[in-house]
């Protein structure tokens, strides 16, 4: 837990105020489990503070994270019912990407649905449209060399506002690692599947 | 992401479907973000599932979960409203646990409200009043040794029915971890703290 107290203070001519507003980048990955469920909590964190949250989920199947995108889009239309907390986006690359109508083509091919979500990240990012992203599993395709990291580390650097990232996933390339702030490694210690056991509704997904 | 194949099928005469039911201790241990996070992810998924949440936080201060608190505080309202996911309960130490009306000696004494938290969640865990315990912070009173390691490890193996419990903390006593199904240890690699940055609403708390 931070205690609040910086082991150093930077040279850089900023006031504490606009360091501690500054927007954040932050990397989950490793082999252990966490890296999702920790961005997913942050993001829940984050709609409470009144952030707009976008989620994009680079995966093939949107098996996973079901209970999530439930909890999630609840607490979104608790803001359009009452106003508390931030407003929410879902989207998932395995459907085609919710924003694209005619999406057919692009869900055929994973490279190509990963590009288009990119790109439209890049352009919401550009637009500041939304506080708080996660791009989960999003190191897949910059270490399947499907998207270009030097873009992405670009285009995050180059990000206006205060919007903060979070990506997650094993094999984070080390260029986007050396451009976060905030780097976790989960390792895993043990795991049920380890005594044969396989995943169940609520725990695993 | 665990991909439903396990690494070993064990010798232990049960069947996937009991092995698959079998309650979780999971234990988020290590020195880096994201331990306590992706348990409150985790309630977001068991919420999802209909479980019914519990959340006891080991801290003496109420100011860092604010976030988690309020968010899922918001689902277990849903729960009420709608019967959408499960019932959620937030217990907190640091206001001298809300079971308790008379309260202010043990909330002045940190040993023994540690301790009258554990006898709480042990009567609870006995009951089987809840389907999913975060322990957050709960390794610290076992490494101080307020509470005995071994009479938690023996109440959670003796745990009846399909109770899942997740402890989060630094330096997690090894029999605690001994006994858990599932260890992952929260490894920092980098953090904003680091660059003199202090913490922000909606990412550190």
């Amino acid at each position: 837990m931070p205690q609040g107290v910086p082991t150093a203070i930077p040279d850089d001519g900023l006031t504490t105020r606009q360091r501690r507003n500054m927007p954040v980048l932050a990397v989950h990955t490793g082999d252990g489990k966490g890296k999702s469920t920790a961005a997913f909590g942050m993001a829940m964190r984050a709609w409470n503070a009144g952030m707009r949250v976008a989620v994009f989920q680079f995966v093939k199947s949107a098996k996973w994270r079901v209970g999530e995108e439930s909890a999630l889009t609840a607490l979104g239309e608790i803001h359009e019912s009452t106003g508390q907390g931030g407003p929410v986006q879902w989207h998932k690359m395995g459907q085609g990407w919710s924003w694209l109508r005619a999406n057919s083509d692009a869900a055929e091919d994973h490279a190509e649905a990963a590009r288009a979500g990119w790109a439209e990240i890049a352009r919401r990012l550009a637009a500041a449209e939304h506080d708080f992203y996660v791009l989960d599993e999003f190191t897949y395709p910059l270490h399947w060399g499907w998207i270009d990291t030097d873009d992405v580390v670009t285009a995050l650097r180059e990000r206006p506002g205060r919007q903060h990232v979070v990506i997650t996933g094993r094999r984070a390339p080390q260029a986007l690692l050396d451009s976060a702030d905030l780097v976790t490694e989960m390792h895993k210690i043990a795991h049920p599947m380890d005594a044969g056991r396989k995943g169940q509704k609520g725990i695993e997904w």
